[in-house]
């Protein structure tokens, strides 16, 4: 498989870093992060990465930014002003959001957001791999204004490394995030700080509490930018859920537990489909 | 690593069948389920599996009650006339239950109860494996009224297959496992059946919410029996956990990320630990 043209990845986390990494076996690629180390690390394992950022976008054909929405937002015109030509997209988990910014830079005809399901709670380059995008989903959109070459660019960036892209309604894919995606990291956050705070450590979890509290390790940073803007949409989900679990607490405490074996008989079904 | 004596297995699922398995290949074993396929099954794999749950018992040093913990109480009364001399130990998540419900039968002597944490969401023979009990930690307690011979014969069971016993208190194990163990399930089943409710498949998650909502897929009937009994003692912790996620969803809801992105810094750190 491979990837026409020259990519710049901005970010070199476990999302830009694993890009990187694909990237590196698949085409032309440099990379960017504003922490050295980080460039060091991509620097010795063969990818190009100039300690600037204006020299790391210079001469792309495609630009992928790799950092938390904020940085996506703010990065935009650096890169409007140095590749003027070069499509772009980002790997961020909202997709209204990037649109309506490139919309406002001007940039519009040439940005399709991208949303891969993938990645995991371990951030930094150091986590990254460069099998992390191999048939993973990705939810790819942009706006009507944009250019179909770009469309089918990003798309090919994402086939060229073995992942599988699918057009997707924005509006609609930052909805169903509410519960797809950030409802499971609130849930687990949260039962990870009840632990801590009981003084159970995560070494005496079995696999199921272990798992159940996996993204309670996930970037601080990355989730603060994303429930900024996702937060509301989300909380009308985990208001239902904290209900439910209320409710639950008083059915468990008079010692019925019929009830919970019911829900748990449906989504042992759920889990099958 | 070997098993001294003849050992009894009864219930077959992922627990007591990937114990039979473990047991074929380390001393000698018996199995029984009241389930004819997973008799059959077992029998396939070459360990002895009589259909009679009493030819099963007879001749047993070491009996293991690997069933959903009502089972557990129902089936004393039985190990006590088959085999009278046996150890006996069972898997079930509580401690204090089947020692209080050992006294009644007056087995105290020669009952000790283990708790391994190990497993899976998966259940029934199909789900079982030789490995699962290699590196486990397993809590194992018993009464003062204990023979010290049947608690090194239990403990010996769990070296022997490769586990890690650890001797713990009842009380204190139960307690524990009211946040280690039952909080998460509850949490599980609760957000699976939330996601189930707004039509969002499992295949469409991530990693993180496959990960989040992999308890959701476990046993009822088992679960059913463990809140029967520890579920006014898991509400507490349930409750608690209800109205920090309601409390996170009044601060989403008015756009405050900042003090969620604080807790995952902490519940990071704790994952570390």
């Amino acid at each position: 498989m491979t990837v026409p043209g020259r990519i710049t990845v901005i970010g070199l986390g476990l999302m830009g870093g694993s890009l990187a990494r694909a990237l590196a076996g698949a085409g032309r690629v440099a990379g960017w992060s504003p922490e050295a180390g980080e460039r060091e690390a991509l620097g010795e394992v063969g990818v190009h990465a100039p300690a600037s950022l204006r020299e790391a976008l210079e001469g792309a054909d495609g630009v992928v930014l790799a950092t938390p929405l904020a940085a996506v937002r703010d990065l935009l015109s650096m890169v409007l002003e140095v590749a003027p030509e070069a499509w772009v997209t980002d790997v961020a988990s909202l997709q209204l959001p990037p649109l309506r910014w490139a919309r406002a830079a001007g940039m519009e005809e040439r940005y399709a957001t991208s949303h891969p399901m993938t990645g995991g709670e371990a951030s930094g380059f150091a986590a990254s791999r460069a099998d992390l995008y191999r048939d993973a989903p990705v939810w790819v959109s942009s706006t009507p204004g944009c250019d179909p070459e770009v469309r089918t660019a990003v798309g090919g960036l994402w086939t060229g490394l073995g992942a599988r892209p699918r057009d997707v309604d924005a509006e609609r894919h930052d909805r169903r995030m509410a519960c797809v995606s950030h409802l499971p990291q609130v849930v687990a956050t949260h039962l990870a700080a009840l632990l801590a705070d009981r003084d159970v450590g995560p070494t005496e979890l079995g696999p199921g509490g272990r798992d159940t509290t996996r993204l309670a390790g996930s970037d601080p940073r990355m989730w603060r930018d994303i429930l900024a803007l996702a937060g509301p949409a989300a909380s009308e989900d985990l208001r239902d859920l904290a209900r439910r679990l209320e409710s639950e607490a008083d059915r468990l405490a008079r010692g019925d537990a019929s009830t919970f074996a019911e829900v748990l008989d449906r989504t042992r079904t759920w889990r099958r489909t």
